[in-house]
């Protein structure tokens, strides 16, 4: 009975050490995924910021390139902030992520469609518009960054 | 005379230091900035392998959507090899990314053009011809790892 009973909690302890396991990773690599997009993002956000302050030459195909690209890595981070990814890795998201769904989301919507409105007015080759719609964008990223995003 | 010197010296030194520094956070990010867009390709590419693999079930839309996903990233990371940025941060980059510049684009544009494929071929909702060209794309990766990436 007694041998029985070890048997079974045995199973039981490697069951739920496998699922940990097993979440852990997914944690893990849900918390490198999204900070993978947000880099990437930043990276690229970055050349645009640099040609809106004229740290770099302005250059409306190259502005057309990198909105492009920001515009639709904009879309990508917020799937890596799933269930049970506050932890797993070394993070910066803070609890509301989790505690404040509706309000991170509205965050999210409000960046992608800044993007989506960079990639526009970059097309128009307006040097002038281009220059304020990067910052308003980085504005939509800051938003974010003020509430969800440890210092 | 020897004050003079001195104060040339130092001069000299403080420019080559700051040169140095400027070079190594530039450096460092381009590093970071390739890992990132790698890293965020590999993870949706990873999707698309489960869906391949049967361990996630096939869906016609969210394959289109994540192919066109990685066929955007594929074009990312390159940029993040720059002359200089093979050391400033850790890196699995393989001194032959610079000794081998053509080999190395030639590897590129072979993986870009198996995943604009890829993407092409999730549109057509074929899911045999799908799960065949999730295999040729991870080939692709595969093959530039192979030179280019440590293990």
């Amino acid at each position: 009975m007694r041998g029985a009973l070890t048997a079974f909690l045995a199973t039981l302890v490697a069951g739920v050490m496998a699922i940990a396991y097993a979440q852990d990773i997914k944690s893990d690599r849900s918390i490198k995924y999204r900070q993978g997009a947000l880099t990437t993002m930043s990276w690229q956000f970055g050349m645009l910021g640099a040609m809106a302050k004229g740290e770099r030459p302005y250059n409306k195909d190259e502005a057309i390139k990198r909105a492009s690209y920001v515009a639709e890595l904009s879309k990508l981070p917020w799937e890596g902030f799933g269930p049970g990814t506050d932890q797993g890795a070394p993070t910066k998201a803070k609890p509301e992520v989790w505690k404040e769904p509706a309000k991170f989301k509205d965050l999210q919507d409000k960046l992608m469609a800044e993007t989506a409105k960079l990639e526009m007015v970059a097309k128009t080759g307006d040097e002038a518009a281009f220059k304020a719609q990067v910052g308003a964008t980085g504005k939509a990223c800051g938003n974010c960054h003020d509430d969800f995003r440890a210092k």
